[in-house]
């Protein structure tokens, strides 16, 4: 009687969370400094100061009825025009306040963005490995969503399969760059191949495919890789962030949607957006952090641990034997998994305290995700266990 | 080519605001002191003081990382045990911190419920008047709204239509008290009544009909008239609940469902919540809100500045000659209009910059919304304008 799928989705845990929480359960037994938990992307590095000092400005300077108030659904007037200055100025577009939508988080932005565009029988097509609330969120939303298979040698995209499944009812294209979990940033190259598939397809099928960036991680890139701006490129983008991660607020639930004025159909798509998020019951995002993102909007949380962690624990492996793929921003690291089943290896690795998430969940097999958003120092103590397990497996440095 | 329901809920204001935005406007031209807007449910009371304090004391206090971190998408556990406990000393209930669910604010844990309940075909009922966007969420959920029309001798429950529109597709059924907008709470004569029959039907069908009991304004209500707590007496109840009045945090959208262990399926039901919620792209409800929320779970707003307009605006009314059941609770007077077509008569008020909201749009034609969330001055001002209305009506008081 009641929503079976709801009560499937409801019921069954998502590994990741299993794991994290078999690792608390650890931590009380055997003590938190020897769990070396790598199972959730929930940011080590504490939101920067200017949060802290944003809230106290306004709670002593703001109206107090005004502070706690609902907002317009898109959001405040002025934190729109505020974000959109920030995103211009760091990026180069010319964004207007009418191009924003304030949204509770990245998962609110997404589920919007799919609620909006969806009619039965639509596609929408992401690239391995992936996030693997999206079938949720596009099944939820009445769609169906298109898996194309990793390209293992570099986590760009593998074209000769994302052609094969491109059709009449793709819908949209997600893709999240730099990538949860291989931490791989789209380059240029790759982004103009997708842009010039859309593009093509899109003529041959009489309708728009749409394009939505997934960037929570944006801010999060290293060796000054740049990430591209995807309305540059592509007219038809929906750029879905968070300040989740940019400034540690991921409990926040704080984020936006960007609607380029050259959008097709501009106004209705911005119009689709606001029913969205109405029907959903989202109302309208936080207000107090709508103000403390907008005082914050060039801010990010100190990004120099992240690196320092995927130096650490990059070189590391390599040099113990470990393949893989350099990521060059978010803060996961996807090696092989040093056999074929990335599941039996994480159950060893397990029995050292060691957690690590198998690629499987990413539509990625083969491979576990490392999330490496934890102290510096779990880092360093758990170098010595990895070093075991690869010696388990008989791969010496 | 977008979701053509999506564009439509997302272009057609909800009256509510239309009036609301005409009000801003006008306030430019004529300034903000000659507008009477009695339009929106927007408290003008601020937040309790316990409020501020509760958030300098967690910015001063607590781990900087944890504050703004996720918490389980049912909520903080210390959070839920504190409101939990809260609940219980204040209503005589025995709920664990396992009946509780936090949510993104009303809205959210009424699309919520319907998604966690809605297999295709269910029908959902309310009562008018009835808050507009119910319809909205119980479409997006895929199900279907009924209405009972009003009852409107005093705007308890209209049973002998309930009677004939219950049926075995009949999912739950969706009451509001205090109730939005007529201001009236449901006596327990009316609760008993709706439970026989709920159990009864429940029992002719063979299956459980839900009850979700929508209450945002449970603590605004005067003259110390009771406000029936439903899970004692319906065990398949449902509580949607919001601090937005409450604590006047409409913006922050935070607020809980209660899931009693008595309802049928108790963990499944609770599981489908944790799917409704995760499908629609919830996450968790925002953290610094949740922790804000325990530490002032015992506290309102200054309710008697609502009392004190209520008083106000519905003696003077009547001493005008309009008709007006007394509202016990909330912070709306749902008048009848001086002609039968409510929206003229909100046409002609308005040539006076008096906004009120018609009827119609909470499926009860023939009445107005006047939303008395104002300053006591506002009140004040208007009783005038209120009396040359009525008298171009050709009423005397």
């Amino acid at each position: 009687m009641l929503s079976q799928k709801m009560l499937e989705l409801g019921s069954k845990k998502s590994t990741i969370r299993e794991i994290f929480e078999f690792g608390k359960k650890r931590a009380e037994i055997v003590g938190k400094e020897n769990i070396y938990d790598f199972s959730i992307g929930n940011p080590n590095v504490p939101a920067p100061v200017s949060v802290k000092n944003a809230i106290l400005e306004i709670l002593e300077n703001e109206n107090p009825t005004a502070i706690h108030s609902y907002t317009s659904a898109q959001g405040d007037d002025n934190v729109r025009s505020t974000i959109t200055k920030s995103i211009n100025k760091r990026f180069g577009t010319s964004f207007k306040k009418e191009n924003l939508y304030m949204t509770v988080g990245a998962a609110a932005s997404i589920s919007i963005c799919f609620k909006a565009l969806t009619n039965e029988g639509d596609e929408f097509i992401t690239f391995a490995p992936f996030f693997p609330e999206y079938k949720c969120f596009v099944e939820g939303a009445g769609g169906k969503l298109i898996i194309v298979d990793a390209n293992t040698q570099n986590f760009q995209i593998n074209f000769d399969e994302f052609k094969k499944k491109i059709n009449d009812k793709t819908k949209a294209v997600i893709v999240n760059s730099p990538n949860n979990p291989s931490g791989v940033i789209y380059s240029e190259e790759t982004i103009l191949k997708l842009v010039s598939i859309l593009e093509e397809k899109s003529a041959e099928y009489g309708h728009v495919i749409y394009l939505i960036s997934d960037e929570p991680y944006r801010e999060i890139a290293y060796d000054n890789v740049d990430v591209p701006y995807l309305t540059k490129y592509y007219k038809n983008t929906l750029v879905c962030y968070s300040y989740s991660k940019s400034l540690s607020l991921p409990g926040e639930r704080i984020g936006y949607i960007i609607i380029p004025s050259e959008i097709e159909d501009f106004k209705d798509t911005y119009a689709a957006i606001c029913g969205g998020g109405r029907v959903l019951g989202f109302v309208n995002a936080p207000s107090l952090f709508q103000k403390v993102v907008a005082k914050c909007a060039d801010e990010t949380a100190d990004i120099s641990i992240y690196e320092r962690n995927r130096n650490l624990l990059y070189d590391g492996l390599i040099k113990m034997g470990y393949k893989c793929v350099k990521p060059e921003g978010a803060f996961y690291l996807f090696p092989q998994s040093l056999e074929k089943d990335a599941k039996a290896f994480c159950e060893k690795a397990k029995r050292y305290d060691l957690l690590l998430v198998p690629g499987d969940d990413f539509g990625c097999p083969g491979h576990v995700r490392i999330s490496y958003c934890v102290q510096t120092e779990q880092i360093i103590n758990s170098l010595p266990i990895f070093e075991k397990l690869a010696k388990e497996y008989g791969i010496n440095s």
